[in-house]
């Protein structure tokens, strides 16, 4: 049976991949990718064939990596983070329905969440959400309900493609909702450029994370109750009783 | 200053850790773990010294961890997953104010929530939450208020700590709740030892998971009114919009 992955390369230093990650792209004849996660691991697998679609190009992408399949080479579908949030292996699935013959393998990886967390400190130790800022294929009306109830239930929140060209607002409109529940002095941090070069990190609250300009490239953390700033890092305690 | 890794060694298998990961074991002199997890590790890293602390004494660990770094010796504190989700590396902030020569260093690895979606196809595509149903550091009535908010806002879950041998109907308790929002047919999974020996998986619908009994060693996933199964395995679709 022809061999599919499906590969979580993590935030972008080749480090930061997995053991397991680094041993599907060497077996691999063709790696594939939206070019820019390419242009990340193409010196550390010299002479391999390397095939790019651009962004928005996703379902070509998929169809391009079972049709190298296919063709009987050992082919990895790239994502960065891990595949499997806001990543590739879902349309893998849909669009492998067409594909019987091959066989999907999904390979973990680090996602800008955890990966963000452990340069802003320990934000993510209790529960949390994951929300996607970007609306093209969620109506806004469910991202603001599920901004309204992780707020009240007071997880910690993790906030993925808090900008845009098209969406510049929508980090400070996201932050008016959370404010709804969330108290303006609640511990928040962003990271830029997680595991790359320019790699940044600041530390804030919440009523200064809703006047601050994030680019694509940022990952937001927004705390619960309990988060505290210690020695300039983010950090959540592991629950509400006394340790 | 003295180095201190807080090392996030991901699902279990040496394979399944980052390279950065293997990186800062291997400079260690020292490797300090919960038994089980330096038990993972010990044969990957001949020649170390391995340290460890039996459950539920975590701050004797970290307490353990800063004496050895004040001692001069390159240490790393490893956890399964990431260490920074229900993880070491909060407790290690809080501890570490009492050492301020110690510099921490959080290398983030896969964490059960994304290792599991790898074995069961793609079900943390979109919008989810990570929610414990350990009752040991957080009130039940806040666990109880999470799992209602979270299925009334459509979010995939991910369940952590879903069994012990005190809370053996916790996961039934948690099923009647999520099933007041969500529809008894919804598609869910459960993954047994990822990455470790006797890996297993199902998936399944709510109503047959709160019938099943699960054990401490089981992560847990409810999917979203999206989420479907596609040729055994659980895949939620990137969005609400038709692609």
């Amino acid at each position: 049976m022809n061999k599919l992955y499906v590969v979580g390369i993590g935030p972008g230093a080749y480090e930061k991949m997995t053991i397991e990650a680094s041993q599907a792209l060497s077996k691999s004849d063709v790696i594939i990718g939206y070019t820019v996660y390419v242009d990340l691991v193409k010196e550390h697998f010299p002479g391999k064939e390397f095939m790019t679609t651009p962004m928005k190009k996703e379902v070509d992408r998929c169809v391009l990596a079972f049709e190298e399949a296919m063709n009987g080479k050992t082919v990895s579908m790239i994502c960065s983070g891990d595949a499997g949030v806001y990543g590739m292996s879902g349309l893998m699935y849909e669009i492998g329905t067409r594909y019987p013959e091959v066989e999907l393998e999904i390979i973990p990886g680090v996602t800008a969440a955890t990966g963000g967390a452990a340069v802003l400190g320990a934000p993510l130790i209790h529960d949390f959400c994951l929300i996607s800022l970007s609306d093209l294929l969620t109506p806004w009306e469910k991202i603001e309900a599920r901004l309204l109830s992780a707020s009240q239930a007071d997880f910690v929140i993790c906030l993925y493609n808090p900008s845009s060209k098209k969406r510049h607002d929508y980090l400070e409109k996201a932050c008016d909702l959370m404010l709804q529940y969330k108290a303006p002095d609640t511990v928040c941090g962003i990271v830029g450029n997680i595991g790359r070069e320019g790699e940044s990190m600041q530390v804030m609250t919440l009523e200064e994370l809703k006047k601050t300009s994030v680019d694509m490239f940022t990952t937001v953390f927004v705390g619960n109750s309990q988060t505290k700033e210690i020695g300039g890092k983010m950090v959540t305690p592991r629950g509400y009783k006394n340790v």
